[in-house]
This record gives structure tokens, C-alpha cells and sequence, in this order.
């Protein structure tokens, strides 16, 4: 027997035996729906915030002769929207004003394609990424003109935040594409890597723009990433971590005894062959200056299963970096041209955008670039 | 600046102010991937277990001339995956072993649709339900002859799990349906009720069948509702609550003062009129014994946004009772004749599945139906 307390708080657990020792755990789960990330400061929330469990990424695309009078305003309201809801606070006009109250570490993060500078008759800081050869991109999740990364650790937060940014972008935008993602706290990806190991750790440097207009921003880079599991899983495990460079136990390098020690490439073994592959992911990724490392905050995606059981699932790589031309495409274009991971993964989407620095309370984000 | 450590590691943050006060919980949060939930005993888990965050509900179809000696074969594979991917276990010959050390509380719960029994020559104990007049059934998303729901609080265990019983299905089953769902501790659904309100909470008797081959088993209903929840946010809060008879800020009856008084539903206004309308759909789901009551688990979904963004959602409504004839069928009678919520509510997939009592080690889910 059960309680009916215990059956339907989900949470707080009062029936023992149901879930053993696990009482406190899930309570605090369930007080986690309160955490409040803050909104308003120098840097935009969602970049170097731990990512949260859950994501959607919302791509827009300006409606025709929306100009930089109407953009402006838009930015204003979705800017009010964000400030009222990351902090517990219902948006105006909001609907369902019960599922703002838990906010669940909610993060709301704005981006400018191409395509919104060139409306609004400004440079555009950021262009299209070069093609790679290893591409195979689909225009249905390529592009866009406006990026909001909406994060939470309470998925119905983020399904709440979502539907009252689309609703109020409806005059100005429409939706290109939503891609939803979910992070698990043990930073595995579906073929089983930990992700996020070397990540940049100097921000001022390799994550935030020191001058001009994007000041206190960065730019984003956000590659839908196709994993093939089903070869995947043929490959054995020496294949594998010969692949990666990286044992998949806990990610410690092929040369290493723990996940941060720092890779030997140039350790050999008793043949003479480079432990760690040329053609290695890691290798081929690894960026020496620090100044020029990439912060990736990737989501696992998974869109279900085909009839036959085959998987649409992968990464949705967003990686965050001053510079994309000195610090993301140089690493792209070594992990193109050589990369033993390439065999089961292909970039089937991709879209760069500036993220523009925060603002403070009574601004709006994008106002150094758009005022 | 922040460190490294608090970057990445997702959960464990170490720079303070990024998160603020919020960094044991987060922790906790972390810990809560390597749950586990017990799988064996009198009842499979994942009925009277509290909803974790996470659902993903599989429906497959038997291959044509897939007889009893196959399906008793596939079930002790599917019993073997549950029985270790559920304690933090791989799978027998895992693609992916290091998804299975963090369980997060996973249950895999098996049912057996109509089909089941037709292929394996046993008498159905379950029947397809009867139509109901608001039904917008949609083939897409209704009929199964095996169910598979797999619940975690951890998103990456829930793929792995989902993947590996495909897997194990391919030389015996097709997926029919796959329907993704996440629950929120705070209970809400995206119209901003709390669900769960009024369980069943006797499950000896409303639940758990005491007699025959599905001894310690139960029945589910899953229904796929969707909300047009555009049409929803044009009533205002008085609609609303007069439709579900129920204040949305705390769930309270508009009779009650908290969640859990009951409903006095012969109370009347000053005008004579009662204040928990007729046609209200708390009154209209009201089920006075307590031993014919629902236990409902459900789960929200959300497909995204069409170009236009109008939202894809709703609630995977699952309900477990002991006999679907004598409790969900009238209840779900009351609802489609009368319910004021069917304006922005209608059920577009609908499945049946007899739910076998759990297994000893060593046994296998469904040995006392197809033994």
C-alpha cells in the first residue's frame, strides 16, 4: 500500500519502500523548480551557465520589411518577457501565469543572424560559416535570423517560455525550426562520450569580445550533429576509443589515467605509432592557446525511432567563442578533413550568430548594436 | 571568471554567482542519475512509482505469423534488458555500457495490447475501448500489441534504454508508435492545471487485480489528448476555472480551500446555481468509490511549433485501474458527454494494454499469462 500523498506529488515522496533511500534526493529535485538564474548583467545568461536539463532552440526568421524600428521593438518585448520570466515572474499578458512561477534555472539567450543586421541596416559581426566537405546540411535546420536558446532544468518552464516567445514574435517572425535537446548530469552523449573535457576556461579571452558594439558578448555557432548509432554500435570498443582518443570508461585520454589529465600526442607505443591517432577526434579538435578554445554547451537530441528502429538522434553541438574565423572553423576544418569520428556523424544542420552582451535592468538586449 | 570545474561538470558548480545559492541542489541533481528503482517483485514498477521527469512510451506491432514461442522468447530478452538496465546494469552485449551505470531511476513497464494474446492464441483480458463521441482518433497514435514505457529522471538513460529494447524487438516486432513525454515536479500541465489531484490511492482494490492470470498486474489506458491551447488562452481565468471547477493558482475546488479538501459539489451560489458546475470536468470525472477511482500518471508533450506557432501538445494520459470496463470507460463516458473542457481538448490516439504483475529474479513479464 501507498499513499495517495506520496503517489501524486511526483516529488516528495512520503510512502517508504517506494523509492528507498531516495527520499531527499527527489525533494530536492523538486524544490530545484524554484532556482532563479539571474537576467540582467554584463553577459547574456545560457552561455556560461552549467547547462541545464533541458533546451529548445528556437531559429526565426524575420517576416519581409520588418526593419530595424520594428526589430527593436520586438527585442524590447522578448528582452521583458525573458526578465520577467527567468526571475519566477508571469510575461505580460501571460496565459498560464501558474507555470511562470517555477522557473526551474530558467535561461533565455538571444542571438542575431545574418539576416537580422541586414534588415535592420547594420554590419553584420558575424557571416555564414564556409562550407565543410564533411557537410550534408538541410536547409530546415540551417540559417536563421533570430536565435532564442530557451534552457531550464523544468521542462514544463521551458515549453512555458517557448510558447509566450513565439506568441510574441508572431508579428514580426516566424518559426524556421525548433530543435529540442536534453543534457543528462553525467555530460554523456548517445554514442556514450563525455562531452565538455578541455572546454575553454579563460572566458575573457576565449568566450567574451573585449571592444565594439558586441562587447560583453560572443558569437554561437549551433551544428546539428547526426550520430549513425546503428554503425556506431558495430565498431568494438578498441575501434572506438581509438577514434575518439579517449577511453569511454571516463574519458581520460589514451595517454592519461583521468578525464583532465592533458593528452600526450606525442607519446608513441611499442611500434612507433602515436598512441593517440593522427586522425583522432581529440587530436584533430585540440586547440593548444587557450585564448582560443571553443566553450561548447552541447544537448543531446533524439527524435525517435523509424519503423525499422533506426534513430534520429544526435548532438546539437552550440559552441560559444569571440572569434568563429580564428576558433571555430579552423578546428571544423581540421575535424573535415580528418577526423576518424566522421565516419558516423555528419553536420546535417548549422547557424552562426552574435550574441549580443546583457543588459541591465530598464535596457534590452541588442541595444548596443541596434540603437 | 569561472573555473573550469563549474563549466562543464553541469551539476557540480564550483564559480560562485553563477548560480548563486543553488549549487547543493544542483548536486543533488546530479546524484539522482545513479537512482535506481527496484524491478522485481509483485508488481512491475513505473505504475505505482512517482512520475519521473522523463517518459517515452514504445508501441510495437508483432511481425505477421510471430507466435507464442517467439513472444515468450521476446518477453524473457525485454525482462533481461529491464532487469539490468533498470539496477545500473548494460544490457547483455550493450553498445553503449556507460549509459547503463546511471539509471536514474529508470522503470521499463511492459503491456500487452489485444494483439498480443490474439497472436500468442490466449484469451485477451483486455478489449479495445468502445468509441467515444469527442474522439479525433488518429491511427498514428492508437492500437499496439506491446507496450513498452520507460520513465527516468535522467534523459540519457531513457534513450539508452529505449534503444536497446528496439534493439532486442527488431526480429520479432515493428514500432508502431513512439510518444515522448516530460513530467515537472511542480505537477502542472501546459494548460497550467495540476494533474494528479483525487488519485486513486487504495490500489489493492482500485488498481492491483487479486485474482486470476494478471494477479498483482493492472490495465493502462493511454490516451494522446491534445490541448488547442491557442484557444485556450483566449478564456479568461473565470472560464477556465469554471470549466475545470478548480482555482488554476493552487488546484483548490472552488468550493475548497486547498488542493486536497473535496469538492462540495452541492453547494450553490446566491443565484441558486451550483458553484462546481454540472458540466464542470472535476465533476464530471468525479468517481465517489474509491475503490473504482483512476490512478492517472500521466505525462505533458510538446512536438514544437508549426511556421505559424501553433503548438503540437498536450498530455500522454496514462491511467492504470483494475478493470477498464468498470472504471475508465465511465468515467471517460461522463467526460465526452458533458465535459466543458472538450472545447480544448481532444484525444487523437488511444491504446489498451492488460499491465502483467511484476516478476521473481530469474522469472520473466508475462509468464503467468503465456506460460
Amino acid at each position: 500500500m501507498i499513499s495517495r500523498r506520496g503517489l501524486i506529488a511526483g516529488g516528495a515522496v512520503t510512502a517508504a519502500g517506494v523509492l528507498g533511500p531516495h527520499r531527499s534526493e527527489r525533494q530536492v529535485i523538486r524544490l530545484a523548480s524554484t532556482e532563479v538564474t539571474p537576467f540582467h548583467g554584463t553577459h547574456q545568461a545560457g552561455v556560461a551557465t552549467p547547462p541545464q536539463a533541458h533546451a529548445v532552440f528556437l531559429g526565426f526568421d524575420l517576416l519581409p520589411r520588418t526593419r530595424k524600428e520594428a526589430i527593436v521593438r520586438l527585442l524590447q518585448l522578448l528582452t521583458d518577457d525573458a526578465a520577467r520570466l527567468t526571475q519566477g515572474r508571469p510575461a505580460l499578458a501571460d496565459t498560464e501565469p501558474e507555470l511562470a512561477a517555477t522557473p526551474g534555472g530558467l535561461t533565455c539567450t538571444f542571438g542575431f543572424g545574418p539576416g537580422l543586421f541586414a534588415a535592420a541596416g547594420v554590419d553584420s559581426p558575424v557571416a555564414a560559416l564556409p562550407a565543410f566537405k564533411t557537410d550534408r546540411l538541410d536547409k530546415r535546420w540551417s540559417g536563421g535570423d533570430l536565435l532564442v536558446q530557451v534552457c531550464a532544468d523544468d521542462s514544463v518552464s521551458v515549453a512555458h517560455a517557448v510558447r509566450m516567445i513565439v506568441k510574441d514574435t508572431r508579428s514580426f517572425a516566424r518559426v524556421r525550426w525548433t530543435q529540442r535537446g536534453f543534457h543528462s548530469p553525467t555530460r554523456r552523449n548517445l554514442m556514450g562520450q563525455i562531452e565538455g573535457t578541455g572546454n575553454a576556461t579563460d572566458l575573457d579571452k576565449a568566450v567574451w569580445i573585449g571592444q565594439g558594439p558586441l562587447r560583453g558578448g560572443t558569437t554561437m555557432v549551433l551544428r546539428r550533429i547526426r550520430m549513425k548509432l546503428e554503425t556506431w554500435d558495430a565498431a568494438d570498443r578498441v575501434a572506438r576509443e581509438f577514434t575518439i582518443g579517449r577511453r569511454l570508461s571516463d574519458g581520460a585520454p589514451l595517454t592519461g589515467a583521468a578525464e583532465r589529465d592533458a593528452p600526450d600526442y606525442a607519446r608513441k607505443n611499442a611500434l612507433g605509432f602515436p598512441v593517440i591517432s593522427e586522425f583522432a577526434h581529440i587530436r584533430r579538435a585540440h586547440v593548444a592557446d587557450p585564448a582560443l578554445r571553443l566553450l561548447r554547451r552541447p544537448y543531446n537530441y533524439d527524435e525517435g525511432l523509424s519503423a525499422e528502429g533506426e534513430s534520429d538522434s544526435g548532438l546539437l553541438f552550440a559552441c560559444f567563442q569571440a572569434d568563429v574565423g580564428k576558433q571555430f572553423v579552423p578546428v571544423q576544418r581540421m575535424l573535415a578533413e580528418g577526423d576518424l569520428l566522421n565516419e558516423w556523424i555528419s553536420a546535417i544542420g548549422s547557424a552562426v550568430f552574435a550574441i549580443p552582451p546583457g543588459c541591465a535592468p530598464g535596457g534590452w538586449i541588442g541595444e548596443t548594436l541596434l540603437s
